[in-house]
């Protein structure tokens, strides 16, 4: 049972709706169920239903859909859960990203790579940089992410990195520097929002990489009344494609 | 650059078809383009394309479709992937589930984990673990697993569980068990293939957990010509339902 | 060239909208474009763009979204259209509807049938079916619909249908009512919200018909962009599931 | 009550499966059920069970998904369905179809425009209009469509029609073509399987047609067993994007 301190984050959840705070003495939050004084909950335990308001612990899908700041598009966790796995990113491994954005997918890749692991992410705008910093300094677990404000097609000191993720408008222009840091074997993922940028990207990442797939991802939700079993009147219908190759080499 | 020993497992890739195979002196390997001696490839590094194929070292997305025996329907990865960061899993977590199957969750949940954690498996089939277990000994990276064949209705002595799965047919009768050995605000997942097992699980589900969701992910593969950028002709349409929602207390 | 003339329905589309009226002299019609006098437009032919405004002809799929009033869920184009032809309903055919709502599957039915076939179509409140008729003097092209109010439970005296659709809350009460009218060999189509009137609706249906078909339809609309071709960022998700099944007979 | 005869094509249903087939005397017709002597059908009703087959009257849906030979890919029924009403085909119009391909399109046409109205077809090559033909002599209702074989960028002499159809490889070549034939306000419907060809007719289309829409169509089947309701495994991911116009004029 872990218990509520003060400045922790928690989730309050009550009537189907989801709120995001920090726990601080002298200041209440309200909700349409009614309000609740912060204080009250230090010493509680997260996961208590106190004064009709579920008070959880946040966790990754939490602090990436209501508690980071966005001064851009995010990589959604339908999305971001699975480039994280489907690129094989694991504990102790160097990860490469362009560019952070807010930072959404880096949180992710600096959880899954550990405390033995190191993600460097690189962006061009300063604006977007700071606030993924901010992010990350409020809601990272490991001092494990190097922040890059840096146009990467300048060139890249870094290399041997075990995967790598692009999230840029032309992905097609740094197929061949990720490739160049990219240790053999490793995988490359790619996220687009339209399908003339998959066209643009292919011939180029068809160049170095093998194995490439394009995939899109739907999440459907469910209501939730048991003798009424429907899908939810309406879903998101697109955030991005996904591009996916493997670093492949001739000789060595 | 890693280096390909006697014994490795490889991802051969050739023609646009996947084979999964071990580095064993004196055997060769046969496919569509041709066939390589196994031995040869010892002292290359993963990714070299050498004889027409492509040979990579497997990741988990890899070693889940084409490595593991199956005794048992699977968690395909478009939906495993999810669960495992959606339960918030993360190093030194503490995982429950039931049932194991063939463990292809479980390697997941494993990897989530790291050394510091551990994963807690049952399964009521003596068959199914013992292949759960033979997937783990070749393919698991830590020893963080315990594996117990038993009927879960029987109780669990163990306690504190960080957030817990299930993947039995009858999802509703384990809902108070998993409650009491859960964690206050942990989550619990559950994947079902039938809509009338979401009928039956949810009032269960809603006496003990908050925060309710169910849902469905697609994946949808595209073509890879750019100049004919389309979806492929056929998709996997269903694989499961999932379901989860988070421990809540009303009193400590 | 068809020309606009006064009491004539139209179609006004500007800057994305679409909006439905009636041409009437003295009255004005206001978009966020501007304001465009009706008078204006008689004697104009239907396509004109004037005034900074498309004017269109209505078609059925306008007249369903735009022109009808809906006292009740209609049923959408995507699964009405879908609907008319796999019940392989065409002109001289008689066809039996159950409820009426607000008539939107009604008029497709009375196009489809044409001057020489009729619908039935049956209505237990009196509301709604005050509703439809309007709707049906309004948007009707043919003189082929006869409306009941009644609780079809009480019985029905037509008979001998070549086709037949329900949209009623519980579908399984009418089943045997409806195989008892149609002709062997005839469809009948059902639609349901829920996935729990699925199952309840199927174990009646497989006593009296066969080649039962249970699906959904889903519509992605894309932008419109050449440059930037990508699926809109939302979608319906859920309107309802169709069940379709032929009557067959063992002896005659 | 219709009755088989000789001569009549019959749409046999066992085990989950259809066949197609024409009752002639002497034939009998095998499928894993057993075997039907097709004479015995000749006075037994459409929707009999016969010797463990269902023996049904193919609606227009059999005849295209089962009855008609293939030379090309057809249009399938989960879009036909759509763009027959979609573009607001009704008795008596005059539509424009180009290419004619297998035809199955055409007759879903036909069908919708009745005995008064009038289907001009146009195809380049010659076996598949020869095909074409040959199903709309079997299986057409009306004898209400015009066949040509013909390149349409020479021209065509026919005009005002109250709706057009495109599935030809670059829809872009015909677009100022359809536009001319068409009366105003109606509208143009054209297919394409690639996301390319999205972005090829686009830009032409804006320039003659207004509100543009593009869509696809998705059908998910269930499996039909009441107390296990869930998708089939399986489904058709991708046919056809779907492209909509309307014709509008500046002046007249």
């Amino acid at each position: 049972m872990e218990i509520i301190k003060e400045g922790d984050y928690i989730l309050i959840s009550t009537a189907g709706r989801r709120y995001f705070t920090k726990v601080e003495v002298g200041k209440s939050f309200s909700t349409k169920t009614g309000s609740i004084k912060l204080a009250e909950l230090i010493g509680k335990p997260f996961g208590i239903f106190y004064n009709s308001h579920f008070v959880f612990k946040p966790n990754l899908e939490d602090i990436i859909l209501h508690g980071i700041k966005r001064g851009t598009q995010i990589v959604y966790p339908k999305e971001s859960f699975f480039i994280g796995l489907k690129l094989g990113i694991k504990n102790g491994m160097k990860v490469f990203e362009c560019g952070t954005g807010s930072g959404a997918l880096t949180l992710i890749f600096s959880q899954l790579v550990g405390e033995n692991g190191i993600v460097y992410t690189y962006e061009i705008s300063e604006k977007f940089l700071k606030q993924a910093k901010k992010n990350f300094e409020r809601f990272g677990i490991y001092n494990n992410v190097k922040f890059f404000l840096k146009d990467i097609s300048e060139g890249i000191d870094e290399k041997d990195f075990d995967s790598a993720f692009l999230d840029v408008r032309e992905p097609k222009n740094f197929i061949k520097l990720v490739y160049d840091i990219l240790k053999p074997s490793a995988s490359l993922g790619i996220i687009v929002p339209t399908t003339n940028q998959i066209s643009e990207t292919l011939p180029v990442l068809k160049e170095y990489f093998s194995d490439i797939e394009v995939l899109e991802i739907l999440q459907r939700y469910y209501k939730v009344v048991p003798e009424r079993i429907r899908p939810e009147d309406r879903m998101v219908a697109h955030t991005g494609f996904l591009i996916f190759g493997r670093k492949f080499i001739t000789e060595f």
